[in-house]
């Protein structure tokens, strides 16, 4: 990447900032798009201290097209993430997740379609699906609004790969957790909320019975994924990105208890309303696609990622009180 | 459905004025909502001479809830059906098939949470499928935008049926003609154009080698399985609504040049280029679903309704000159 132009949307984000770094890093040079919506996770000192040109707008508006005419590659990263907040305001996580992704890409073919796009997507597009683990030909079944306008930015995607010759790709990325995330918001999935509680020694609180299988993926291998499918052969495809060990949610805490080494109550609590409507009990990915294509495969046990995680946390205590 | 009220929304159209028309056979009460965009299917021709009310209205619009707050059943058939016109403006079209429809459910569950509704959704939804017939688990790959909303806009009737208990139910029609539908388009899919030029007697054009096979289904085959969704059994379901048989585009030609009973050449022609980026070669449904759940089965060979098709449009030769 040393060299090369790109444009991180989101880049103020958790997946965002870290990929920003890794090119830097490499030697890429690096602009940053991102709205700064206030409930999502993006936070200026993410990348403090680094060589980055930044541009504060929604990835649809048309001061995006001068930041983008001469990139060759955009890790197209900006969205929604909350499942709840979606349930709450459906046509904003369908502006932002899906309409502004249109009208980034019709930007795209107008200024630079020669470009590279690798696009975040997500596991949440499966949603309640009928085998596990879920590959890429299992039919997507969305439980909540953020699960159906993340698909629909998903296949736009495809569709201008396939019908406008746009080189894109887009990935399918698991629970995602690591240095940068936003941990004051509890709407931002559970590994955020429960490495917060592990780290102020407040009771982790877990939904159910905590038997629900999830595969957890440390933000370095979802960087090194988010690098493997800017090759040629990842054009016009979609990859589940995922770990290759899944954990229940008790394991999941108790290792993080492990991490932060002191004592960490974990309780079982019943479900609140919000988050039992959109559950999908148990799920696991199956990520042979992007093995087999690009020779990418998770590198970072749970074990192993969530005391780096700590470590960092515990390094940059601000994390605990940024809102 | 004697006795009920029912409110359809595009009901102006091809199939919704086709399903006001069974309504007011059966004795309900009807009211339509369509937003008569100029290049949609809607006419308010459709339903001249029925004592039906109507408002001039995008679904999404706040004016739409007191029209919705009494009905026991909304036919919910608004939405735009051209794939060449979704790539021509993709926002527009997301906007009308899927964010209208996030509105316009937001504004059910306030008020009229009781309400039964049925959605019109397409077999374009599946776009380029790894296998054939593509049955309800076969996961969708979109070709074109209309695909991408289309099914968004599905998958919205599903969260709201699962997580809110509206009770909801979306049909993937194949790809439907009959009596209403408005001809002068070319945008509305092959077989209007087909039937227009076959009663103009003017060359019928098909691009490619015509041995692309496609499930036909006459209308009334589509307003039976629309009221058969409407059972309890349908609610939070999706079914693939086609034909049991399905016929090459050759054979479909041939078909209608008997039925109008003149001479009518079909000549083989190049792939205009906006309509090749989004072909998708021969497309089949596996319906078994709902034969199974509702017992629906189409019923209407295509011989049998082209023929019943080009006498009505014979006895209503306005619909050749009306735009």
């Amino acid at each position: 990447m040393r060299g090369r132009r790109c444009v991180v949307t989101g880049g103020f984000g958790f997946i965002g900032a870290n990929i920003v770094h890794r090119l830097i890093g490499l030697g890429s040079t690096v602009k940053i798009v991102d709205a700064l919506v206030p409930s999502h996770g993006g936070n200026v000192r993410n990348v403090e201290g680094l060589d980055v040109e930044h541009h504060v707008a929604r990835i649809g508006d048309e001061s995006v097209a001068d930041v983008i005419a001469d990139a060759d590659v955009i890790f197209n990263l900006a969205g929604q993430v909350s499942h709840t907040a979606s349930m709450a305001d459906p046509v904003f996580d369908l502006e932002i997740n899906a309409v502004d992704h249109s009208r980034f890409l019709e930007m795209v073919r107008r200024v630079n379609p020669g470009v590279r796009i690798v696009h975040a997507s997500t596991r949440q597009v499966y949603g309640r699906v009928a085998t596990l683990p879920a590959h890429e030909l299992t039919a997507a079944n969305p439980v909540d609004v953020n699960g159906v306008a993340k698909l629909a930015g998903e296949q736009l995607h495809m569709v201008y790969a396939h019908a406008h010759g746009i080189a894109s790709t887009s990935l399918r990325l698991s629970n995602v957790y690591g240095p940068r995330q936003r941990l004051t918001s509890n709407e931002l999935g559970f590994l955020p909320v429960f490495i917060r509680r592990a780290l102020l020694g407040q009771t982790i609180e877990i939904f159910g019975d905590g038997s629900q299988q999830r595969d957890c993926l440390h933000v370095d291998d979802v960087v090194d994924a988010l690098l493997a499918a800017t090759a040629d052969a990842a054009v016009g495809r979609i990859y589940n990105v995922g770990n290759r060990h899944a954990h229940s949610l008790a394991e999941i805490a108790t290792l993080l208890v492990t991490a932060v080494d002191r004592d960490v109550p974990v309780e079982y609590v019943g479900w609140p309303d919000d988050h039992h409507r959109i559950d999908i009990g148990s799920f696991t990915t199956d990520s042979s696609r992007i093995a087999n294509d690009l020779g990418w495969r998770s590198s970072i046990d749970i074990d192993v990622g969530l005391k780096q995680t700590i470590a960092f946390y515990e390094e940059n205590p601000w994390y605990l009180s940024s809102t």
